[in-house]
């Protein structure tokens, strides 16, 4: 698996995460040896680990809470640091997100989470006689 | 100057960019040769050197838009990569941003912002008999 298809996986790990209100997954995916941050829509930024991983646990903790669906992944890769910018469609509201990793150890870990609204909608899917065609 | 002084520099040099209308610094505050990426608030994501610098050039271009005050930066190292998240005061509008830089050469440019609305504030600085103590 190349690194960019790794980045782009544990990316779908942390949108898989929250749709199953997996909170030990939740917290797999975050680094624990650097100091992360997280900044919900809307809400101020959170710092390192206990504080980010007690939201995480209150937001999952609603098992009502709606599903995220991650549209139009786009990997931005620097070396052993990567930057993923997709938008997450959550109750027929559009957001568009920053997920920042870092490799750690042989896996790709979260540093950094923001989502924000945004009035765009995700580039189209396409279909043509070759198959889909993603416009992005 | 470390590094982490070295990116709250560059962090600054952003806003003071912005605020004085400078493309030229803008332009060479953003990294050249990483693959870069912006999403202004409410806005999509807008990837590469070419459609950001046509963004920034266009924003600039209104000079009669406000100034942002950068409150309460905080810098998260991660190596030759650094996040700053800091609140954007406009227009009497608080704002909450996300930007990544990496090392390139000798100086650290952005290769990544991202910034929309909060409902948090700054934290408070408060002034005691030993001066500004900073609550963050």
């Amino acid at each position: 698996m190349s690194d960019r298809d790794a980045v782009l996986f544990a990316n779908e790990a942390f949108y898989a995460a929250f749709n199953g209100r997996d909170f030990a997954a939740m917290e797999m995916l975050w680094s624990r040896s650097m100091p992360i941050s997280c900044i919900h829509p809307g809400g101020g930024p959170v710092f390192d680990r206990e504080a980010v991983m007690a939201g995480w646990r209150s937001i999952l903790g609603h098992v009502s809470s709606a599903q995220i669906q991650c549209h139009a992944p786009h990997v931005r890769m620097f070396g052993e640091h990567a930057v993923v910018v997709c938008f997450e469609e959550i109750a027929g509201n559009m957001l568009i997100a920053s997920n920042v990793f870092m490799r750690e150890d042989r896996a790709w870990r979260m540093v950094h989470h923001q989502a924000g609204p945004t009035a765009e909608t995700p580039p189209r899917v396409a279909l043509s006689d070759k198959g889909p065609i993603r416009f992005n």
